[in-house]
């Protein structure tokens, strides 16, 4: 970083927030636990083994067609610890909030927060609220933490894809971002933008109590598909192929993408789970993904090569292939 | 609340904070262990007895006399899940940071973080890191999350105490809100006032591990000794009598409040503890809590009695009794 101030594109999830967290965060906190740059740090606590993960929201606006920041919050510290191959099950929340917001925002956020608590099965049990004079915050920004329990002999991690893994993606991509992004922007969309924001505990629950292999599993949220399919890839170093025939995208989504100059490879989700999983597990995995209420749309994505370790590639429509890098600074800043 | 926006007061950890708490906060999120209202939520996870506890930091300056943000998040939480009976083990760490934070004070932050940790025995196991626009933050807030083990018996609690208890503060009161608000102000202290950030783990298992009884446990911060007071005489439903007398504060301190208009009863501590012990044990954990190194200046404040249960009576130095009533609205925002 030869910049000697905090920019947005530390923020991004991409590239820039990689080499921050590298060069500045990690040799300072040094431990194993946070070496591993998975969604949530896997501990052990007595005979339980534990998930334990915290995401601060910053997301603006505060509402956005289909949710907003209070289940985006809930939701989104549900997912890592899931992710985590865990069983999501209290959750903490941190407010700062700015002066002069709302009540009825207030109520609205909470009640929101303690819905998708209830749809996950997932409690908050402690809380904190700070508050900070006009001008010091932007209405309001939440962080949840959460604790999860792993269960025996489960090990899912963004460092195990092994060649011959498939690729699944759970549903569609870039719903979150665009949705939020066009509200930011007053644009007038088609009314079937909304985020994809939902709890993917209980997809999660039916992959692991199945009898199926499972290596990888994460959400593609800030940076994207794209970024996410990196950090796999340079985790394992392995090669990963997708292909674009197979990238799940809704026309208003790809439309809006398409008119703004946005690659949906790299637009947040809020709902959606990327699985790594032996190709004689795969379809099975596919399906209970697909009986899940948030995985209609799931698809297989593609596959891990022993090739070119450390990068993904996307074969095109029109037969060609293409490197996909991470994301370098931030196309779309304050999405979560 | 008759006002239909987020107020300061909202944030003040007294009076008006409480009542956005018991009356808008915990009927939306309602659960017997939020319902508690301790330091931290104590959970049973399998065999294991957890204490859970979150907190943001927003203090401004984020430099100041003694220490920074860093220790100031890093020690809060940690201080936190001690007051549970817990020893803590692990932090989480959300960063939301505003665009333009020089590089420098980041990694000084980022340093004072790990060296809190280390000093206290804690993890830093996972994170976050949040970017917004330059305006819609104040240089960096801080969430830490952190998660303790209860070990078998230990049973702390603000609802705990009992009439014929003795109270004992660790030390000095007020050092940590004035050190803030003299630095946001520009005033020209007496060099000796400084935070007194700093972690009572340590000083709380010395106690745990001694055979003496112990009823709360509580870190008297936002709001100060006397909302912390008030708070454990309406959870118990007890009285509580405490001597001016023996108030422990500094010369420099007790000045400054006194030019100001500030009672030191209500100025946040972030290196203090109170205990509620059976009389019997007083001495002995007064003992314990003085072998400590932040535990020097300790001093039996009070009692508990059966008359005026939720009252906090101060005996004063002239003699007389005044009732020390929970803060009402914001004396110092943006202390911790």
């Amino acid at each position: 970083m030869t910049n000697d101030k905090i920019l947005l594109d530390h923020g991004s999830g991409g590239k820039i927030s990689h080499s921050m967290f590298s060069e500045l965060i990690l040799p300072v906190f040094n431990n194993p636990e946070l070496a591993k740059q998975d969604d949530g740090a896997i501990l052990m606590l007595g005979e339980e083994k534990l998930a334990f993960s915290t995401d601060s929201y910053v997301v603006d606006p505060i509402f956005f067609p289909g949710g907003n920041i209070g289940d985006l919050a809930i939701n989104g510290t549900i997912n890592d610890i899931a992710m985590c191959g865990a069983t999501p099950r209290f959750i903490s929340v941190g407010l700062i909030i700015e002066e002069g917001l709302p009540l009825a925002d207030f109520k609205t956020i909470l009640e929101t927060m303690a819905k998708a608590a209830r749809k996950a099965g997932v409690k908050i049990v402690t809380g904190d609220t700070k508050v900070v004079p006009r001008g010091k915050a932007d209405k309001i920004f939440i962080n949840t933490s959460g604790i999860g329990v792993i269960a025996p002999g489960v090990n899912v991690s963004g460092s195990n894809a092994r060649p011959g893994d498939k690729i699944i993606v759970s549903g569609t991509i870039a719903d979150h971002g665009i949705a939020v992004l066009g509200t930011r922007e007053g644009l007038k969309f088609d009314s079937d933008i909304k985020t994809d924001s939902a709890p993917l505990n209980k997809m999660v629950q039916s992959i692991i109590d199945s009898s199926c292999g499972i290596h990888v599993l994460r959400d593609p949220t800030r940076g994207g598909l794209g970024t996410t399919l990196n950090e796999i890839a340079i985790q394992s170093n392995v090669g990963i192929n997708i292909l674009e025939s197979s990238l799940p995208i809704r026309g208003a989504v790809r439309g809006t993408c398409e008119l703004l100059g946005f690659d949906p490879l790299y637009i947040a989700n809020e709902g959606k789970l990327i699985a790594f999983v032996p190709e004689k597990d795969a379809q099975d995995v596919l399906e209970i993904i697909r009986q899940d209420e948030f995985g209609k749309d799931a698809v297989i994505l593609g596959e891990v090569t022993n090739k070119d370790p450390g990068r993904v590639f996307l074969k095109t429509l029109i037969g060609g292939s293409r490197i996909v890098d991470m994301l370098t600074g931030e196309q779309l800043p304050r999405i979560c």
